[in-house]
């Protein structure tokens, strides 16, 4: 499946490289809120794209796919690059950018599950490990940039990754193909992660819970 | 030791859901004063409970005890659930929730310490690998808070770890049984941790340093 | 070349020492910034000083180093030791500590870009390595401490680390004698890092890039 991936459908690769490239430019974004030089943005876009499949092949107990393939060292260059050049004008393409980011987050969910399942997890394992493919680089980015993760805020990025996890899990045991359940498993992902953003769609939040009940103030 | 851990040991086991779950409802309950959403506060329950000992296997290269079973993703799901049902109404059971955060505590080091010495880690290392599995999870879920970690304010957590890791190796060496031995640890970081807690047994604090002596005012 | 580090070049092992008790203090110094205990501040001594090196070595797949040798963690408490006993005092050797530290850098360095040779990765992971071992450990301190890391704002630490990794290559390349690209490699990032520092060499900053571009004004 991954040999697939890598090599006959080229068209999932260019997707892959419009994903790392949204996640970068991501990555870059915030940083340039924090008065970072372009050093540190630089590291903040490799993190946000790279983290969390590093955190996945770290858990998965393989090399970490990046020191294989120098092409995601470069495409951080580019987004960063590209960020310098073309600054706030790079932004008129926001909706370009957040749909690269959302095929990006189906592409990585799917490129998790499928390397832990050839790593012979079970089937629970692997959509956890889509999931944190998908959403611990920008968790990671969070908090170097010292913010609380938006992730645990606005749960329908993960929760999409999950998801798309379950519509995997689904289509590979009723024995479609590989290529087509990865198909529909990203498309999940993606149409998720949009509706959600295009209605606000949320999860209920926790109410602060206090030691004493009759203290209600929230702090925050 | 581990064999003996998970099946025999029905009460042991007990013990260890206890430990897990007070965990995670610790994480839920930070997690609830930052305005998180259900499923952030899962997140960081599972981290609280789980991250200690994700970083024991990863400095071990062992694959990470939750992957092998999904009972602690169970755990916290019903911490979760038990949080938003009860909400301020569990936090009258607050004693219960020490004692059972100390039970876990205590049992968390004590795993740590067998299954580093299985993996023929010398003494000091297992001892180090106790206090990681039974004190990470908290300093990433205050990570993630974006709050510095109360282990380092409150050390009596790591080093209640680290004397029950040492009276471990003295029971080990004198050829105590292993049920024995890791009672005794597991007695030692318990009482050490509910005794500091209820007479607020603190180390020394650090005092300032100012690279230059004469500018004495602290600025946090 | 990591046999001829530890064992032969007992100059080579003592620098290390150096290096390792200048960035412990370094750790500690910061902790005592923010109202930290003994314990916490030996705690973040010990990250500053290995977290560089055991992140190499989990991305490496590989033992950290120090679970193999004690001395990291002595020689920590010896650097706490000295804290406690000298306290502003140990300030007076700044320079010194300056010096060390950038030898340390130096150092770590090298023995980051030696250690992945070995387990045969191809250069540009191998330059990379090098920076991590030395600046890694110095992000997670000012992760720990709730502080942006100045890595990112700072750059010329871990761009030393990558010009000391490229001369190591060009040496490694042209045949020179281990010894002689070790110690190329080590003085180019401790003469990158003391200029920089002297002269206030810095990178430029990325300016804050709003999706609103006639939104101008610096929120931080």
């Amino acid at each position: 499946m991954i040999m697939l991936y890598s090599s006959a459908l080229g068209f999932t690769t260019i997707l892959d490289l419009l994903g790392t490239f949204a996640f970068a430019v991501s990555g870059i974004r915030w940083a340039s809120t924090k008065k970072f030089d372009w050093f540190g943005a630089y590291v903040i876009g490799l993190v946000t794209a790279i983290g969390g499949g590093t955190t996945r092949d770290l858990l998965l107990n393989v090399t970490p796919f990046w020191m294989q393939d120098a092409t995601y060292l470069i495409i951080t260059g580019v987004a960063l690059l590209a960020t310098l050049l073309f600054r706030n004008g790079l932004f008129r393409w926001g909706r370009a950018l957040f749909l690269f980011d959302s095929i990006g987050l189906g592409l990585f969910t799917v490129v998790g599950i499928g390397k832990s399942l050839e790593a012979g997890f079970p089937f629970w394992v692997c959509i956890m490990m889509g999931a944190i493919t998908g959403s611990v680089g920008g968790v990671i980015r969070d908090v170097l940039l010292n913010e609380i993760p938006l992730l645990f805020r606005k749960d329908i990025y993960a929760l999409a990754c999950i998801a798309g996890g379950i519509v995997y899990m689904i289509c590979y045991r009723s024995g479609l193909s590989a290529s087509l359940t990865e198909l529909l498993a990203a498309l999940t992902v993606i149409s998720i992660r949009i509706i959600a953003v295009r209605y606000h769609v949320q999860l209920p939040f926790l109410k602060p819970l206090h030691p004493d009940p009759d203290n209600k103030e929230d702090k925050e």
